[in-house]
Order: C-alpha cells, then structure tokens, then sequence
C-alpha cells in the first residue's frame, strides 16, 4: 500500500549522455558546457553539476540565475559558471562571493555590470542572432567602443529553430553570428545548445552548451546519437473499480462509458506536474517481464490524482501492479510531451518541480 | 536592473476570503475546513495554515499526504489534520506522529490501516458518488460489517460538476450520497468543496472543504460572492528591442513580425510555471496610475523568458517600468488559466511551485 508518486533520477546516465555528445564534437578544442539552469531543469542541480565536474571532467557550467550559480559553486570550485539571465540587484552578491560570469544581455545590464564590478572575470555578451529574444542587437554593438568590446571573454548567441536542421533560419543565424562576432576578435565563441550542436561543425565554435541531451531530451529526432532517457516516473495505483455504460468519470463528467469496463485511479496529478493536458491522449504504462501495456487517460487529470482505463490490461498484470509507469525508456518525457501538445523540455521541468516525489538518485532505475 | 520574477502572496486576503465564505454558511452547525494539500497549492502550507489557524480560528485541515499533515500539524496543534489520499507505507510513521485522520479511499486502504492502526482516531471514509475517481463504492460498503461502518467519524465525498451549477450530476450525485451515507449513521458527513458550498444549504452537511477560494479562485462565474486574488506574479523586463517586417520572434519561428514595433523580452518562463501553452492567447500588463495596458505574447514561452509585443504601450509607461505583471486583481489565475486553456487551480498550482521567484508574504502587494 503506497500513496506518493517516484521520481528515480539515473546519474550515471546524464554521465553517460554527457560523454557521448562531448565525444562527438568535431573539433577538439571545442569544450563542452553543461547548462543546469532552473534546477538542472527540476533534476537537482547539485547532483547533476557534482558528477559532470568531478566525474565527467565539466568545467563549464550555465545557470539562469546567480543564486543558481552560488548553489552549483558549491559542488564545482573550479569551473567557469555563467549566468545567462546576467546581472541583477536581487542576485548580484553572488557574483562576488562564487566569482560567476554574467552574460550581460542589454546595454542597460553592461552599464549596471560595469558600475558594481563585483569580480574581476571577464563577462559574456549576450548577442541577438534572429531569435529576437535577449541579446545586443548590431546597433548596440555598434555603439561599444573598443575597449567596451575587448572587455568581453565570451560571445554567445542563440539558435532558434536548430531543431529543424533544414529550417532556412540556421544558415541565417550562423551568418549574422559571423557578422557580429567580428566586432570581438579576442572574444571565444559559443552559438549552440544541444540541437546546435547536431547542426554539425560550423556551429560548435569554442563553446557548446549542452542542456537537453544531459537530460533524456532528443529535440532532434533523426540524429545519428540519442541522448538516454534519465528519469523514470511512476506512481501506485490505489484503488480500481468496474465501471458501466453510462458512467461519468472525472471532473465535468467530461468522459462517459461507452461499454463495461475498469479503471485505475492513480496517486498523481496536475500538481506534480502531469499537465491537464495530458488527457485525452496521453497513456500511463504497465510492465511486465519487459512488456509494456498502455491504459489510456479517462477523464481529466486531478490536482492528486489521474484516471486511467485498464479494461484491456492483462488481469494477471493488472493484480501484481502497484505502480504504472509514466515516464520511462520506453515511453520518454518526449513522448510525454508529444500526447500533453508540448515539449519534453516542459515536461521534465514540471515534473521535476514536483515536492510529492519520493525521489531518487542512482545509477538504476 | 532586476533579473528574478516575484510571487506576492497576500495571506491576509486568504483569511478574508475563509472567513467571508465561512460567514455564507447556511447551517450554522456546518464546519469550514481548509483544503491545504501540495503546499497549499504551492502558495506555502505553513503560512495559509497558521492564518486561518491561529485568526481564522480553522480547526479543519485536509491535505492529501501524511508528510503534508506533519507539516501543517507544527502551525495546528488541536486541529483535525486529514488525509486526502489516505495512507500509505511512505508516510504512515506521521499519522502516529501527528495523529493524523486517514480519509480510507478503498477497502485495500482500510486492511491496511487496520493493520497498522498507528493512532486512535477514527478515520474518515471516501464514499464513490459518481465522479469515479477514488471511494468506496455501494459494493464495498455493503461488504463491510456494522462495526466496521461504525468506525468511521466521516463520510466524505466529491461532487464532479458542481463548477456547473445547473449540471444533472449535481442531483444526482446529492442523491448518491445520501442514500450511501444512511449506512453510515453516527458519523459527519462532508460532500463539498468550494463550488459545491456554492450549490446551497443541501450542498453543506457536516464539514465543508474550501480550497479554491480561499486562493482567489472562482470556479462557479456567477456566484454571488467573489473570492477576492491573493498573488501578484511579475518579472522584470530585461531588455526592450525593435523589431521590423519579417523579422522572426521566439522558438521555432513561429511569429513573423509584419509591420515595425517594439518587444519586450521578460524574465519569466516555462520554469517557472508559465505554461507555453499561454501563447498566444496570453497577455502581460502594464500598470500605470490603475490603469492595465496589455501586451501580447509574441513568440513562444521559453524556459526563462518570454517575449510580448509592447508597440500599443504609451511610450511613457513603455520607459518607467521595470517589471510587468502576469497575475494580479485585474488579470487573475482564472483568466491566465482560460487564455492558456486550462483552469486557474493548475496556474497557481504551476507557478506555486516555481523555485526562482522572489516570494513575499505581506498584507498587501
């Protein structure tokens, strides 16, 4: 009899998937930065940077955040952390006390940086490429002066359609990031996260900040490599009952029976960080010795709990289950994320942010 | 300069909205709980509890985990704390702990604490009425003998359409649970959370549980009284940049700009719980002197930020504000909720569980 829903998170396996993409980078003197902003992405931040630096050999960190940089300094004395979000008020202490790395994003950030100075680390410079999101646009560049340019260590820009390697943007952006780069002649280079990254050599530059693939997330579906699913969710079933035509099931009587049947009521739901959305077409999973069976959503997803149909799940497996599956390596936070109309990116995070977890660390699941 | 979003919860508005809701009993008799699970939907347990506790004068709880109840039990020392989701394995050392009241969803569940018996409190039932999620059903409850009816010091139960005031479920369900409670004949009876209150005095019973207003939550439009907001979400505007035809906005492309204007690029995301799918029905506001200017969201969420497009803001307010605002009085849970389809419970729910805001608790905002 268990109530909490599990979140098992394999370290080994971000490791793993940590290595795997480094060792395909076509250069090698590109280095391979890990981003484990907003929590590693609910993931644990401290464990995930912990084993990247001490068993990976990581040396290079992105946050979003500086107190998220203070929390990674703490398991990575060494290593370059910078903060994507760069400078503000609320954090700027930090930057001090763990010596992190703004990516100054606007003019009015570089102007706020270079009044406070709490460190001497050369900072980043944030520039817009084509996403239209943060970045010095050419006229801001324009008005640096030299010495304001030569300030710089790092210039990073983002993609923002990399995961559409045909998609005429990348080209685009690859060419206005030479443009622009040009005005930082001493300045390393960092265009691409994970699905940059795949876009093959032109886009690997100095740095490449891998986010995604660390976590089971392949936002590039035909890629030659494929990031390891990292995390498997699951939660007990408490109760499954017989249901008959013209049953209600769920808030809004939203899902009416059609012909006799069971269902399994599930100990999670919306504020762990299943989306709403995940029904109607999402599925939670059985396994048996390696199989699995999927019993579809019936009736909208609870803040506690969800409702799945389990009429065509083996009544052998059906009575030695305890758990069903909701995320696994079969069925990925991607997939999840496909049935829920978002990404595996959204999925990961929500779920991760879950405080109802039992939660887990190991190199199995 | 500000780089971290801000989540203002204003607990004295909780408390109005308790003792507002409270004072429209009909039965004098009738006992106002207080639905504190997930966190108090991630707006903090601890401090909504001990408001309503110690100036609510709140003897009622109910959470769905036992380490929920162990939590509020430290703010509630003589209240009734109960179990939504019942016991489990996990969490059983707590019911001893913190006397904690079971609410037994299923005759599995009643084995198991009769077995375990960790307290001395009578636990409370979950009786199935039509919603289909957890309960007894009339089967399992006519399986059990008298002394094991009689144990029990609550019948509970969940209404599934009482958002729906006209809704046949209603009736239906009403008449479910008073013919499945005349089983029970010496306990309490507690069939309605917020909305169900608001179907009337055959609605109230024993014990009513409120939840979704006490957060300033409406699920029935029309009522006549209003739960009043209790948060206010905003972020910081990073950067301000123009844009041009053809110019392409966000993830993917997906927003091609067709005549020249001005974004906004805030520093709030999918981490922390803005939904991706809040574009692109969504809106965030600029206030000025009272007023609400809204602009739109252009381009997809990303994990820390979003875009909006701020051509239509008054060049003055464009200039003086540092922040924008996602959820207040004027733009509420409810409404972001109905732009990102879906309802305001998961909103607050989602971003009550965001790590990165700076979180007040104050009278005001």
């Amino acid at each position: 009899m268990f109530v909490r829903p599990r979140l098992d998170i394999n370290l080994s396996r971000i490791l793993e998937n940590y290595i795997c993409f480094s060792n395909a980078k076509t250069n090698p003197d590109t280095q391979m930065g890990a981003v484990v902003k907003d929590n590693a992405y609910g993931l644990g931040d401290q464990a995930v940077a912990d084993i990247l630096y001490n068993q990976g050999g990581c040396r290079i960190f992105f946050v979003a955040h500086g107190f998220e940089g203070h929390r990674v300094r703490s398991v990575a004395p060494h290593a370059d952390i910078y903060v994507l979000q760069g400078p503000g008020k609320e954090d700027i202490k930090y930057f001090a006390e763990d010596n992190l790395i703004p990516v100054i994003a606007s003019p009015a950030q570089l102007s706020f940086w270079n009044r406070e100075k709490p460190n001497r680390q050369k900072p980043a410079i944030q520039i817009e490429t084509g996403l239209n999101r943060l970045g010095f646009r050419l006229c801001d560049i324009e008005a640096l002066s030299e010495p304001e340019r030569n300030q710089f260590g790092l210039v990073l820009s983002h993609l923002a359609c990399a995961d559409e390697p045909a998609h005429i943007m990348n080209q685009k952006q690859l060419d206005m990031f030479q443009k622009l780069t040009s005005f930082f002649p001493k300045a390393q280079l960092s265009l691409s996260a994970s699905d940059g990254f795949m876009l093959g050599a032109a886009y690997q530059f100095d740095i490449v900040r891998l986010g995604a693939v660390l976590y089971g997330l392949n936002p590039v579906p035909g890629f030659s490599l494929k990031s390891r699913n990292v995390i498997q969710v699951t939660a007990p079933i408490l109760q499954i009952a017989d249901v008959y035509p013209g049953d209600c099931i769920g808030y809004g009587a939203d899902h009416i029976v059609d012909k006799p049947g069971k269902i399994a009521i599930v100990s999670i739901g919306y504020g762990d960080g299943v989306f709403r959305s995940f029904y109607p077409k999402g599925k939670v999973w059985f396994e048996s010795d390696g199989q699995m069976f999927g019993a579809p959503m019936i009736g909208r997803v609870s803040m506690d709990n969800l409702i799945c149909d389990v009429s065509q799940i083996p009544t052998d497996i059906l009575n030695k289950s305890q758990y069903v599956t909701l995320i696994n390596d079969y069925y990925t936070a991607d997939d999840f994320g496909a049935d829920a109309g978002t990404i595996g990116y959204e999925v990961i995070s929500a779920l991760g942010h879950g405080i109802r977890f039992i939660r887990t660390y190991s190199s199995k699941f």
